[in-house]
């Protein structure tokens, strides 16, 4: 899979991003990362981007030319690789879009290019985005100092989805979000420190129970932290009603 | 406001942090942002911070020993400047805390010291985060290779919220979420760009029209893009009921 990052900070986006389990899925050829200037597509001969908005208000706002003149050279070069940059998809990294959740990085981890924007200052002119933009997409309800931030964000989980990115393709799929449940607590060596000891069930080697107390623990952890995403969970997966014989997670319930 | 970022990472923590509006506050000393390598405290000898989880499962688990002597080492450093370590908030960064949001950046910001706490791997001993964490936060519901980017983005959130930061401080205020609506569109030079004309009203330089109809778009924005804050909005705003004479936000409101 392949990230283009459209930004005024190219050197940031990548600083950030070529660190640890990202950076050695880039050295493997799993994914590619690239982040592009759009200051280097400006028409302006003093490379200015961006120019005060129309009927007043504070800060600067992007232009629509460099925005769009950059948009255009990415998609060449996509076409000059594969042919297909009518169908790359742009996300505008953005405060006003629909906020960024796990399932949305798995859709769009199926992507083979991804054209990322980032705006600063104030935000973009709205005619450029109008044009270029598919996506609106926001990382959660607050307000960063650009948008770099929130793509290396997008691109990390959606990265760390595209097969051959993470060692252990099980890690992927029993952590916090992914069954619409928070993780369970865990424990590591030493079997006590500072007087507190592992959980006993851990240590028995008993794997359904070990299942069973990890399914509790993600239960009533979630029920306790995040209420709203306990209630969809027991909406899809409403309790079975099972006879004596049969343990079901009613029990954890109550 | 003093940040103090505990991680695996400090490098990129620190390099993607010091770009733009960030870097240059930092340089007016409005804030300082201080990453500690929790590497450097690990009691192993072949330093080692991480280690099987008990009961088995994919991936390593952060150890409690370094993270805890980390932080301690941390509050010193704190003790030591102000005598108020006790006092100093922990924010342990994780898919399984409480959403962060734009009243919650506000909140810590007015805090004089923050401590964040970046988990790698598979996360950190439950047993040091009983001990040391005050506030479990997530940046939204995605799942992240670590720590560090979930903790950049509040930093930075967070800091652009300390008085001094923003050069403009109306900036800070009418931007999407501060009012509990999405921001209207943006237009900037030139008048005509692709055939598309910035809105009249825009050029008209009444101001109260155009604050009318920038509350409008705002209000529709949020509605087609964000049902569930427009409904909150609603419910905290209710419509005006007024005469012929007032135009009021009852007409946006079909």
């Amino acid at each position: 899979m392949k990230f283009h990052i459209m930004t005024l900070f190219p050197e940031m986006v990548l600083d950030g991003l070529h660190t640890s389990i990202i950076g050695r899925a880039e050295e493997k050829g799993c994914i590619s990362i690239e982040a592009v200037n759009i200051r280097d597509y400006t028409a302006d001969r003093h490379k200015k981007v961006d120019d005060y908005t129309y009927g007043g208000g504070a800060g600067m706002l992007m232009q629509a030319q460099p925005v769009y003149d950059c948009w255009k050279a990415v998609c060449e070069k996509i076409d000059r690789q594969k042919g297909n940059a009518a169908k790359t998809r742009v996300v505008y990294v953005t405060p006003q879009g629909e906020v960024f959740h796990q399932k949305k990085a798995a859709e769009l981890s199926k992507e083979e290019d991804l054209i990322l924007l980032c705006g600063h200052y104030e935000g973009i002119d709205e005619r450029v985005l109008e044009e270029i933009v598919t996506d609106y997409i926001s990382i959660g309800d607050y307000v960063l100092t650009g948008g770099e931030l929130a793509a290396m964000v997008m691109v990390d989980a959606i990265a760390r989805l595209v097969p051959g990115v993470l060692h252990n393709d099980e890690s992927a799929q029993t952590e916090s979000h992914a069954n619409g449940l928070l993780e369970y607590p865990q424990y590591s060596r030493p079997e006590i420190w500072h007087d507190k000891r592992v959980p006993e069930v851990l240590m028995s080697g008993h794997h359904a129970n070990i299942e069973q107390w990890r399914q509790e623990q993600s239960l009533e952890r979630t029920r306790l932290r995040r209420p709203e995403l306990y209630e969809a969970y027991l909406l899809a997966n409403p309790p079975k009603v099972t006879g004596k014989k049969g343990r079901s997670i009613c029990s954890v319930l109550k």
